[in-house]
């Protein structure tokens, strides 16, 4: 069935007019003046922004953390994602040292499979390089799982050493991979921690003081040096501090194609919420920590200069009562992690284009185009564009509304932006032409979301592969 | 009439896809699939990318400078600019003291109005700030002038002192101009220049001894922290060396309000070719001049990273013969520039795109995008988008092809880029809707092109302006 | 006569010990344990250093400046700066354009002669390089003036412009000469000057909000980026601010001959001190101007990690009932600077050396050795050693007393430095073997002091004048 | 018995004049003009320059390594130092794993007492942070070892994690020790290393390949920021590249306590050595390797502008038949290091010196003094001064001569720098007032060198030492 929105601000990228959408089976056929083809169902988007639908590029969802599991699976959280505008998910699938790489890609996808409202791919943890890995790999990129996380703390955990992340970088440049960091330095952080707790620091605030800005500064400019001797490619995620955002600056003016990304909680909020009373500073526990609040300035102009380029929600979430109590008497224990995914592309609108920090087109760069560019998504996804999946958000730039807990769709007992208040809201949201939102009501149905293969990295970069489209 | 260009692959700063276009009135009103609207003329644009028309924001036509007149006026200027892919084209309006703007602007204008084949708009020079200076600017802002172009070289000539610099700057602030400057160290180079000549140094070689990098690259620098005091917005043009990327990119990375252009001659030649014999080295006489090689990466990596944002001609021409000459015994008084107005676009495409330095995107930004939405003319032109001029290039990517003064379309009697093999190539080149360029063939007329009222600075690039659209 | 005293703590730039100095003809003939060199007087330093006679290199006695005369002469100025254990100063030498330097330097010696206390040598101003300028340049390096001092602040009266600046850094590195730099952007300051009168602005505060520290910034980058393009040496005087020391930091990074001086007045007060009520705001006014607090801890560690070299007064008093009061309605006839001659040696002691900053050697270079050695005046002054001139200073490092115009030796109403608690006092001051001060008494004449020839810069930094002392 | 040394240019890191220098006991009792203690024996000293012994920071004298033991021991090794100028080495003491920090002190002690010739200290690497470590600790201190190695280097064998590192720094700071650091990546090392050998790339020359300048510069970035973070002192051993002299100077601009040293070898041998034939690469096989000659020009710079303080000779031989051959046909196997103890001050007087790269004052802060001051050795060792250690060189600094193992005195069969011309030699070399080297003759005796406690990190760059010293 064909669909048509009309009259909405169509926004890209790079542009901005009023024009109408043509729809047919899923994917985008005309834009327009004034279309009127046979047979369609006419939405009228008029006074309202149309967004193509964001990218979420690091979801941890029915994520296994310290002996509990998130609580938003790939149902609830991918409603949520959808109410707040999002489309399209990458997961980080979880790998164990000794398994196949398969089985835990397996994994992921029972999880997701009868679930997401929304489509959804995978980035692939990668412990450690061995001779089975090795072999994996080539498989793994022919199913369209095109990055690689290599995380540089949560010692004997997920850590990897450096010699397994300049493995990484060097297979990643060989397959056509893109390498993503958890950029902390996790050594410093273990000892910090044991000291902390040896000296009866065993509250929420000593998470941020256990992992001060320097050591997370520390790891981004090793992740960045390695990357530059690999000659290979980086992508380092949940950038929090002025610290990380001068190594990625630093690199990439050498030349280096290293890419950084932020998150929501790092531009609004600040270390003083740890130290909130009643244990409530478990809530706003992440790794990197929330920084001192100096630090939002430095990533507001990283955003606007291009020094970072992506937002992504770090979605993780855990409630406060049986979840993140756990760690009551001891913050090593709180689950880290908090329910952003939902808020994430409302808060950009709100604090960013509505405060004039970035413009109209960089905040659907930096929520959809520039991810989709990045994890092999585009031209399919990221962009409102003939031959693109429908994959739309109607959005009205005006209303003002209250974030809540009471409102939101995540799971999760608590909202990480309790009260704050902010303009502009998703109204309507398509997924390749299938309403998932329509007029704030969700309308879609589990299950309905599909995996997607992503291309290769540099795909939507380089040049010579959009030659060829000819 | 309306016209329909099928099958193209449509590229913009951010799209890369096929599709066809549909315009009506000089505007584009419908891109989509298998478009087929009432009888309109069908161009078929299979097997070639359809651009948005690039935008020079540097030329320099019909301009008298050292007691000669450039070669190229506003028409063989704005033909040759066509033939290259061009739709419009920002020139400098020069001013002299004591003189009211109004003159100068009146001047220009009647250089343009009968001549030019394509859209263009003026940038205006400031030598001075005068309370009469003060007076005009409003009513030079209303009238589409909306930047502002200070020298600090060329002593005694153009040269404004760092005063007048900075109340340019806190003026243009006031006022939403651009403040563009030519910066190089204009009291050294006087110094420079006559030792040089005092020692008997005359060939054009001494030109580019005598303004070294350093001195841009102190000027630049100069001219950035004077705009971060006024808070102000600059804009850098014909950027030529890494110390000037340098001072631009920590500039930026304060979160500065800067933007660099560089020029296609410093992409592609170098220091060496004013050494060239029986003279010939006076074709390439830039000011800033040609660098040595290795400047070269450091201007591709900025643009590949956003430092530098633009690219302009700096079109400037001279006959060789009869103009360049009159510094056979003394390189000051070669006359500065050169022809390059037409094949700007072209090496970017073939030396950038081709050879995997930028993606397609990038050049479409690079070359049009972004300079559109610097100079207040997005989103009329600049992209391709719904509502736009149809102002269009359709290119090909495949044919090889060599630069010569023999094919060239400009009124000079010689190449910058003579004998240089380039891949790609402008078949057919559209000004609201009208062929210019068809089939390689000018089929344009001379008064065809439209002054264009410029918007204030900031239109496109902050939020506000974008949501009042709605 | 000799003299021997015995059980001092010596204290050079790099060493400290106890022993006995024993002086013949005004020269260090010995130094020892248990020396008893016969018919000496002996001077009991037990319990105190004894440090090598402090040099300033920067005062300005008897000099007038905006329609009034520094109230400090050759007299006043030095015996206060003997008490503040200065044994040697440079003073500056101004020129006026198109007059000889020589009838300049001839006033200079005038001044002098028959009045200073302690031993002086000339800087000279440079404000014009003509022919006449050129001749004469040799005749004062022959006559022992290596430094010249150009100003690129003081619009219309002293500052140079960038060719003359950039030429006397050529002449200085072809003579053997040392230029210093006052590295203000004066074109700027000219213009925030008036605007800030035209908007009744006149208060002294004003003086330093229109030479905010980022035209020094500014400024100093200039400066040191042409020293680099001559290959020439440069000596930025009274450094305040964070930015400048950033510039000079760059360019000995890069391996440029540039050295800077910080003033105690920018060490210990802030910008706060120009809001005082009653117009006492106006004691304070220096350019640059006292900066934010935060600036002082910037160069603290620039001393501490020899990014900055030196400590000049920048002596230059006014009364405040008669001089500085010409700029009651108006900050611009405020004249510049303030007496500071007596207290440069014990406010760096006491808040360097004491409070942990910098070394005891340290605290000796930078108030002497390095100067000397800079300046041509090493090893005659600058240290303790067998052969220097016995200029010597006996310091109580542990006497607490409070800075005061009651208790001052200057000319002048009122203390910089009023009500500030310092910890140690010179007691004795020997110049050439000679008491000056004795037990906190004057006792020297006037005109005892000698004026001195320095060497050519370099002599005591490079290896080759050291080896042929052999 | 008393010595007295005439005519002599007496250098210290500040002053050069000439004396004549008093010694009884063993220490300097008076320098004078023309000095007649009776009864002291006269030395004749015209016409040469007499410096402060040199201290050496870095040997590794009778050291284990790779199961060969190194050529030099305490006697060759200090015999071979003394005749090199230096009177002082202070060597590495290694630990093991698991066993009492008292035990390898012992070892050492065992090592170094009937052999010694000039007087010697220990380092005491750090390997692990245990509670039985922390408890040995403080007695280490009171022994006169307060200077710590760390090694990021050599993955299971020396390497310590970064978590070690830092409570080393945190511990060194609360007793007053120094951390030294060996930066390198070496778990990034240790895989290019295992990749070159895969690939058959056995050849000295991989030894460099598999440790290129970008992870030396990462390690010391990362030490410096940990070094920052623990607010503690970290001194960097043997940096031999343009990445790690930028990150040290980084780190102390930001104000870090942060020294760095280089070696002779990288400052005038470079990576093409290390392809001479027939093997011959194995003898410049070090860690981290010779580097390509463009860092030569930083490491002088960074002498020179005192972003490096010191020089090691990192001396550590082996045979080249018997030992360096041990690794013909596996680069890995080759025994690191060479020997350099005896041209180490030779080749800063001939290359920094001479050619005016440094002054004789930096040359003499360079290999005596500051490390002196660094290492809690000073005043007694490190100055010519009344009071300290009559350890003196007498050195002529115009005889030329060749460096050659026929005629050096280390016990390995080659040298560092056969064939090479120096200007300048010492002629003789005293150790607490006794002629070690007399003419150019060893007149000294194993077992007179004598172990030296060292003061606590700071004692000689306080002030508050100095002020005691009252």
């Amino acid at each position: 069935m064909k669909k048509l929105i009309i009259n909405g601000i169509i926004v890209t990228a790079s542009d901005t007019y009023q024009g109408d959408i043509c729809i047919e089976n899923g994917v985008i056929t005309a834009i327009g003046k004034s279309l009127s083809p046979e047979g369609a169902e006419v939405i009228d988007a008029s006074g309202r922004y149309v967004f193509p639908g964001a990218i979420d590029p690091h979801t941890h969802l029915d994520m296994p953390f310290g002996g509990t599991v998130t609580k938003d699976d790939f149902e609830t959280g991918t409603i949520a994602a959808a109410f707040g505008g999002t489309t399209t998910i990458i997961d980080f699938c979880l790998t164990n040292k000794g398994e196949p790489l398969q089985t835990a890609i397996n994994t992921w996808h029972a999880k997701a499979k009868e679930k997401a409202v929304i489509d959804y791919g995978f980035h692939l943890m990668i412990g450690e390089i061995t001779d089975e890995v090795l072999q994996e790999l080539p498989k793994v990129i022919q199913e369209g799982i095109t990055s690689f996380k290599v995380f540089m703390a949560y010692k004997n955990v997920f850590q990897a050493d450096d010699g397994t992340l300049y493995r990484t970088l060097l297979e990643a440049k060989k397959l056509g991979a893109l390498v993503m960091v958890h950029a902390e330095n996790g050594d410093v952080i273990e000892y910090l921690t044991k000291q902390a707790l040896a000296e009866g620091n065993t509250d929420p605030i000593y998470h941020a003081l256990t992992r001060p800005p320097e050591i997370e500064g520390e790891a981004t400019g090793r992740a960045c040096q390695l990357t530059g001797l690999a000659n290979s490619q980086l992508y380092v995620v949940h950038v929090s501090c002025r610290e990380a955002v001068q190594k990625i600056t630093e690199a990439r003016n050498a030349g280096f194609d290293v890419w950084g990304e932020t998150c929501p909680q790092y531009l609004v909020l600040d270390q003083s919420y740890l130290e909130k009373p009643n244990f409530e500073g478990a809530k706003y526990v992440w790794s990197p920590p929330l920084r001192e609040k100096h630090h939002q300035e430095a990533l507001w102009t990283a955003l606007k200069n291009g020094q970072l380029q992506t937002l992504g929600s770090d979605q993780c979430s855990f409630d406060f009562y049986g979840q993140k109590d756990l760690g009551k008497d001891d913050f090593t224990k709180i689950p880290n992690g908090g329910p952003t995914i939902e808020d994430r592309v409302s808060i950009l609108f709100s604090e960013g284009v509505k405060k004039g920090r970035i413009s109209l087109n960089q905040f659907v760069d930096i929520t959809s185009t520039k991810i989709a560019k990045l994890f092999g998504l585009f031209p399919r996804k990221g962009t409102i564009a003939v031959g693109s999946d429908a994959d739309l958000v109607i959005f009205d730039p005006y209303v003002e509304r209250v974030i809540s807990a009471r409102t939101h769709h995540m799971a999760v007992d608590y909202s990480t932006f309790e009260g704050m208040c902010v303009t502009g809201e998703p109204v309507s949201v398509l997924s390749r032409g299938e309403f998932i939102v329509r007029d704030k009501q969700f309308v879609g149905k589990p299950g309905q979301g599909q995996y997607v293969k992503r291309a290769q990295y540099g795909s939507a970069l380089a040049s010579k592969e959009n030659v060829t489209v000819l």
